[in-house]
């Protein structure tokens, strides 16, 4: 049931003490989902009570701490042994001014002798609250905390064989639901048909592979709503005639997402929808041919910009971001981002939503795609039609 | 387009101020996102990024403060006029290192002249980071900080009359995607089709009322998968002969959450598993016949504990708790639960989803329901046959 091998979960393992050693952490406390996800198969949605991972130098397999009624989650889910699973009681919930669930991690950790040691946790990591962190500290008076967002996160960015399957299956997903999504778009169509059709589609991925839910539901906004950026298809609406809809949605495979947004009018588009449309489109795939190893995520944000510069756009946020496993809020890796300023090297086999959505004078367009770094240039996972569809 | 008139939300507003004069808050940051929604009407998926409220007993209005690209969906969404409503530029999110987000709602505090005030955070609200704390704590050295965790969701409890509305469509979805489930389920039935059949019913709802996705996924174990709590449907297997299957969903209308919980046995049932279901349901039945006004939480949950501790069995978990409008990552209002020493006194119009569910010897059964407490007693907001289903 494992998605990766044994062998690949240790190789992970391997890197993610390396980072450690670099960073003069010897304890390390990973909360945020996806690296649990990464590191040992951990898979299931109890992200919303206190868990995580404790990897110490010192160890050969990580430790799953979490809920009693999950543990047996762990035992399907990962591939680590019974005695480096180990739940806490709910009334460890309940009154927190007594005992907190962290104060169960810091007793784990007192018992293992590694409470006066250097200990990595994930400041910025969604579920790790500020209450977390002030229950753990307190609870470690000896311990010398090192924050450590993202350090897991950077390593997941070169994407293995087996990622790269699933990625390549997740593209298969988006475009049969990107597809049967524009199919049936049109007036008087209830915008709730198509969103219901999208998570369908999404769940029955192809015939051979079934999908998962995306990390961030469908975002499908309809006319004056495509002025902002994160919003659904409208529960009691219709389409109508003379409206510009776009979707930024993703096909999942064991997790792995690939995002993709298209841009759809219903009806003869206004010249200015043409236009940025257009504009945007040669934005991208001047990126998308600059993107290759070697080359720094300026340097390809550089030429977006330069190139919709041309015609007086500009994007005021990051045009591109390293995408891969991902859990709810979000599926960005928070790693590296393509923006003025970022040095980051590209490398083989890293895997970008590039994400040249512009948002301005009251509407948005969207065109992206889920980019893989090959040896000598980039190439799209997402294979559809790069246009302004017309309804 | 508001989902509640102006006066729902000055009317929240002003319970909001008098809790934060009780708890000595002059100044409140409202970053969980239900929150956000109860007091505004603010609804978006954009909590992925640093965003939040900011209630100043001086003032009549909140201020809405977020990202660049989403300050739209606030205009759309709410009922603040556009002076309430401030964006940061995306390069705060850039390189936190130099300027954080945090810094930017600091400044705005600073030009308010609230930055020698009691400020309130939600210190346990799900994406108020450790991080986000640390730097807003770091730029404002002369506030004083006060814990507001749940202060605002304690006010959510006792719903209004169009809440409760809202709740009720949200039940007639759930008892319409619960029972088209049950259907579907069958010996070699792909579980994905079930799946997506139910996030397919949840978002066309009922004929006249669309539905939304729900805060934490569906939630369907079959076979040992439901010995642990928060799995979903198998991406690529079948359902089998001789296999149980137990789902807890969620009709949403609104934002707001209906959950219901069903068992259902493919085959013939197993006489432990038609026992157990017995008990859970007689130990329901007794626990919603205890529910009244006036009577404690942990009264009725002591009902329930006598009542299935009479056949030897018990629950490790809390057996109810508050529920209404949620955001990702799940729906407990967390703050009301139905547990040992939980002395909160139980009110009309509040609504709970009692969650008996019992996960033991390698598997798991549930039988659950929302309710509504009336003047006298209570009722279930969900209508279906409280019952193990046989396939």
């Amino acid at each position: 049931m494992l998605p990766f091998t044994v062998e690949e979960y240790k190789g992970r393992l391997a890197k993610t003490k390396k980072a450690m050693e670099e960073n003069g952490i010897e304890t390390l406390f990973v909360s945020d989902p996806a690296n649990m996800y990464w590191l040992t198969g951990y898979d299931a949605m109890s992200y919303y009570e206190p868990q995580g991972l404790l990897v110490d130098l010192t160890e050969d397999m990580p430790y799953w701490l979490g809920r009693f009624m999950d543990q047996e989650g762990a035992r399907f889910t990962t591939y680590l042994t019974d005695d480096h699973i180990h739940a806490y009681p709910d009334k460890q919930l309940w009154n927190p001014a007594e005992s907190h669930v962290m104060d169960f991690i810091a007793d784990f950790i007192k018992g293992k002798g590694w409470d006066k040691k250097n200990i990595g946790v994930e400041m910025d990591a969604y579920f790790y609250t500020a209450r977390w962190h002030e229950r753990l500290t307190r609870a470690l008076p000896d311990a010398a905390f090192h924050d450590a967002t993202n350090m897991v996160s950077y390593l997941r960015a070169v994407k293995s064989t087996k990622e790269l399957e699933y990625m390549n299956i997740a593209a298969r997903i988006i475009e049969r639901v990107m597809a049967n999504a524009i199919d049936r778009i049109g007036p008087g169509v209830p915008e709730k048909e198509v969103g219901a059709g999208i998570l369908y589609d999404q769940v029955m991925g192809t015939e051979e592979y079934g999908g998962d839910l995306t990390a961030i539901p469908p975002i499908t906004p309809s006319g004056d709503r495509t002025a902002t950026a994160h919003v659904s298809w409208q529960t009691e609406g219709c389409y109508e005639n003379n409206q510009l809809v776009y979707m930024e949605l993703a096909g999942v495979y064991k997790r792995y997402h690939a995002p993709m947004s298209r841009t759809i009018y219903i009806g003869q588009p206004p010249e200015e929808i043409v236009e940025r449309s257009k504009i945007c489109i040669e934005g991208i795939n001047a990126a998308i041919e600059a993107t290759k190893p070697g080359v720094t995520c300026e340097e390809v944000e550089r030429v977006w910009a330069t190139t919709i510069g041309k015609y007086g756009l500009e994007k005021e946020s990051r045009m591109a971001y390293a995408v891969g496993c991902a859990y709810t809020p979000c599926w960005p890796e928070r790693t590296i981002y393509f923006k003025p300023g970022e040095k980051t090297v590209i490398e083989e086999d890293m895997t970008f939503h590039m994400m040249p959505g512009v948002w301005k004078d009251g509407f948005g367009v969207a065109f992206t795609e889920t980019l893989h770094v090959t040896s000598h240039g980039a190439e799209t996972l997402t294979r559809f039609p790069r246009k302004l569809f017309v309804k």
